[in-house]
C-alpha cells in the first residue's frame, strides 16, 4: 500500500492577499450582538462613518474589488438582501444571489453545513438568512470563511441591532445620556430585544411601552437589570414621550391577539401621528425597522425627526463596515 | 427642552460627483412617452447610437462604474429585466436584482412608496415593473432618485416604445416619410399605442390592420387624428403591405375572443410567412416586441428584413442611453 | 420599388476585441463530453490549473472584464448556477441571473431558440440548464454566441464530468494508471456516464458497484468496451475498495425501487463511513457530485481523502477555464 501523500492543500485556496490580519474582526463570524463590547462597537461605527463619508463623496469605491459575497437567503427578505448586495457592490465587490433555496436541490435534503461548505468554495464571505434559530452558528461552525447572520428565526439579527445603534449615534451625536423608548410589540420583536441588549453597553434609560400581552419578556428585563441599566414599563406613550430622545416603534400584529376586540382597543394607542409628534422633543428621532403597516402615519414622514428612511442608509454603511471588517479591509 | 439641532443631512447621501447636472434628463424620471418631444427624442437616440458604437468596439465601458440600479420587478419579465441588467453592466455599473417581490415582506403590506424609499437608500436609480397602472408615477412622486417605468399594467411601457422607434431610425436611416403598419391586437397592445403616439412627432403615415374586435381604440385614433398624422384602418394586410416601410406585428391572443370559431377564422390572416414577405418591399423591416408565439413563422427569421432580434439589441442601447441620461453621464 | 439597402450590420454587435481567435475553443459551444479528446482536455485543465493558481494568489482578476454571462436556468440548481456566477465574477465579468423562467413570459410559450437569440443580444456567452435532453444543442444551433450546457435533463452535464476529471488530476497528480470505482446509482446517474466516457481517454481501470436494479446501462458498458478500457461490475464494495484510487459515490434514491423492502436491504451497503475508509488505500480520494443525503457519513468529512468539497473548488476553476476559453481569453 502506497504511503499517503496529501494533496497540495487542504485549506482555503483564497490565501489572504494584503489583508489586515490583525484587524479586530478579520476572518470572524458576526453571529450575535453578544460578540460586541463598547470598544469593538466603536470600531465598527468608526468604519461605518468612514463608509458614509466615502459614499457621500464618491458613491462607490474598490475596497473589496475581487471579493465575492454569497447572499444565501432561505426565506425572502428584500430589504436585508438588497442592503447587503448594495453594501458589497458599493465596495466594488460581487454578489452571488441565492434566493430560490426553496425550489432548489439545496433545499431537497442537503444539510446546511454542506450547502455552506459548497458556497465557500466559490465565495469569500457568506451572509445567511434562515428561518431556524441557531442556523447561523451551525453554518459558522462548519465554514472556514466568515459567516454573517442576517436573521435566524426568532434568534438574532445582529446587523439590524448594529444599524439601529449606529443610527442613534449618527443622528444624535452620542448614545450616552439618552432616553430610549421602545413601543409596540416588545414580546416577539427580536429587533428590540437585540437593541436593548446593545444599549446596556451605554449609559441610557430604557422605557417599554406596549399592550399588556406584548410586554418585554421577563428574561430580557432580568438580563437588562443585571447590567444596572434603568428601565421602566408603561402601557401608554404619554407619560414618557416628552422625555424621550429615541422613539423606536415596532408593529403590533393583529395575529398576536386571541381576542380581536382586545386588538381593536389597543391598536390606535400605538399609531404615531403628527399629533403624537407634537408632544415629542424638538430634538429627538423616530425610528422603525420597516416595513411599517400603519404604525406610523405617512403624514409624519416629512417631519425631520422621522429617521426611519435614513435608518436604511445607515444600514448600508453598517453592512459595508462589517463586510470590510471580516474581510480584513477595514 | 433642548433646541433642535438638525441631523447632518436630510437628503440623499449620494451627492452628485462629476455629474452633468445640466444634461436634459439628469435626475429625471422616465414615466411616459408623453415626456418626449422630437428634440429630446433625438438626444436620447444620439446617445443610444453612441452606445451602439461603443458596444461594437469594446463591449463594455465604465461610464456608470460605481452606480447601482435597483431592478424592481413586481411581475416577472425576463426580457425587460435582463435588458436593463445588461445595460447597467455594459456601462460598468452594478445591479440589485429584485424579482421575488411576491414572496417577500415587501409584498406583505408594505406600500410602494415605502419600498421605493428604502431601495433608493441603497441604489442610484430604480427601474420598476408593476402590474398596476400609475405605479411608476406613484413611485416617482416619493422617490428622490430617478425612477424608470419598465411597464405598469395596461399603462405605459415607455422604454419599449423608445426602442421601437430607435430600431426604425437605425434600420431605415430616418423616420420621416415612412409608412408604418401595425398588425394584430391593436386594442389591448400597450406597445402599439405608445409607439403610435411617439410616431406622431414625425411625418409618418399609420395603417392599422386587425380583426374587427381588436381594432385600435377610438380614443387613441382621436388622439392621433388631433396631431394631423394620417391613419387608416384595415382588416387585411394585402392592401397596405406593398407600401409599408415598417410592419409592426403583435400577437392575437385566443383568450381575447369570446367565440373560438371567430378566432379560428381570423388567426391565419395575421401570421407572417415567407409568402407574406414576398409581397413586401425589398427595403422595409418587420418588427415584433417579442415573445412571439406563431405570429411570425420561423422561416422568416433569415430574411434580412426580419428586424425583431436586432430590435432586442437596439433595446439594450436605448436603455443604456436612458440610464446614462438620468444619471447625468450621457 | 426602392432598391433594398441592407441595415448597417446583420451580425453580432460585439466584434471581438483582442480575442485570441485561434484558441482551441474560441467561439465554440460546450455541449457534450464527446467534443473532448485528450489533447484539448489537457488544454482546458492547464488553463484550469492556471485559474487555481491565480485565485490562490489574488482571488479575482480582470481577464473577462466587460464580458457578460447570461446564466439561464430553466430548473433550479443552486450549486451549478452559483459556480458559474462565481467563475464569471472571479474573472471580472458580469452575470445576468435568470432563475425565474417558470413564472416568466419566457416560459409562456416562447421557444428556446427565441429566448436564446434574445439573450445573446445582451450577453457574450450563455450558460443553459434545461430539463429536456437536447436543449443545449438546440440553443447552440440558433445562437451566434457560445452556449455552455449546464445540464439538459438525462442528457449531458459536461462541465460536471470535466470538473470530476480535473479533481482527479489535481488531487492524484495524473489519471493514467488509476483504478476508478463508481458506486451507487449507475443506471440513472448522468454524472457517472459522462465521467466514464471521459476516462476512456486515459489508461484507467473502471469498477462499477451498484444494486442489481441500478447497474450501469448495457449501452454505456458496450461503448466503454469498444475503447478497450477494462471494466468490471460488482454488487459489493469490499472486493474492489483496497485497490481503488478514486471512489466516486452517487446517491441511491428510494424512489428508484418499486419494492421498498429491496431498498431497505441494499441502502446501507452503499453508505461510506469511517469503517469503510479503513479498508481504503492511504493515498486515494473519495468523490461525490453533491448534494449528498446520507451516502457519505459526515464523520468522513475530516478524512484528508474526502475530496468532495475540494471538488467544488475544482469546479470553479474548470468553469473559469471554459468561460475564458470560449470567449477567446484563455
Amino acid at each position: 500500500m502506497a504511503t499517503y501523500v496529501p494533496p497540495v492543500r487542504q485549506n482555503s485556496p483564497y490565501l489572504p492577499f494584503g489583508d489586515k490580519q490583525d484587524a479586530p474582526f478579520y476572518g470572524k463570524d458576526i453571529l450575535s450582538v453578544k460578540q460586541f463590547n463598547r470598544e469593538n462597537l466603536e470600531y465598527i461605527f468608526d468604519v461605518a462613518h468612514e463608509m458614509e463619508v466615502m459614499v457621500c463623496r464618491v458613491g462607490s469605491f474598490d475596497l473589496l474589488k475581487g471579493k465575492i459575497l454569497a447572499n444565501l437567503f432561505y426565506e425572502p427578505s428584500t430589504r436585508t438582501s438588497s442592503s447587503f448586495t448594495a453594501a458589497m457592490e458599493r465596495l466594488g465587490g460581487s454578489v452571488i444571489p441565492i434566493n430560490e433555496v426553496r425550489y432548489s436541490s439545496v433545499s431537497k435534503g442537503e444539510s446546511l453545513p454542506d450547502t455552506v461548505r459548497t458556497l465557500e468554495s466559490y465565495a469569500d464571505v457568506i451572509v445567511l438568512r434562515h428561518p431556524e434559530t441557531g442556523s447561523a452558528a451551525l453554518a459558522a461552525k462548519y465554514a472556514r470563511k466568515p459567516v454573517i447572520n442576517a436573521g435566524d428565526g426568532i434568534g438574532e439579527h445582529p446587523t439590524q441591532a448594529l444599524l439601529d445603534l449606529f443610527t442613534i449615534r449618527e443622528e444624535l451625536g452620542q448614545v450616552d445620556g439618552l432616553t430610549v423608548t421602545m413601543l409596540g410589540d416588545l414580546k416577539y420583536g427580536r429587533t428590540v430585544h437585540s437593541l436593548a441588549r446593545l444599549l446596556t453597553l451605554y449609559d441610557v434609560r430604557l422605557n417599554y411601552v406596549s399592550p399588556d400581552i406584548l410586554r418585554m419578556p421577563p428574561e430580557i428585563i432580568a438580563e437588562i437589570a443585571a447590567t444596572g441599566t434603568p428601565q421602566a414599563e408603561y402601557t401608554g406613550l404619554e407619560a414618557v414621550l416628552p422625555e424621550t430622545d429615541v422613539l423606536y416603534v415596532t408593529r403590533v400584529q393583529k395575529e398576536r391577539f386571541s381576542d380581536p376586540q382586545e386588538y381593536e382597543q389597543v391598536k390606535d394607542a400605538y399609531v404615531i401621528t403628527p399629533e403624537t409628534m407634537r408632544m415629542a422633543k424638538e430634538r429627538m428621532i423616530l425610528m422603525h425597522p420597516l416595513p411599517r403597516v400603519g404604525e406610523i402615519s405617512m403624514e409624519v414622514d416629512d417631519d425631520p425627526r422621522a429617521a426611519y428612511f435614513r435608518q436604511m442608509e445607515y444600514g448600508l454603511y453598517t453592512r459595508m463596515a462589517l463586510l470590510a471588517a471580516v474581510l480584513g479591509k477595514a
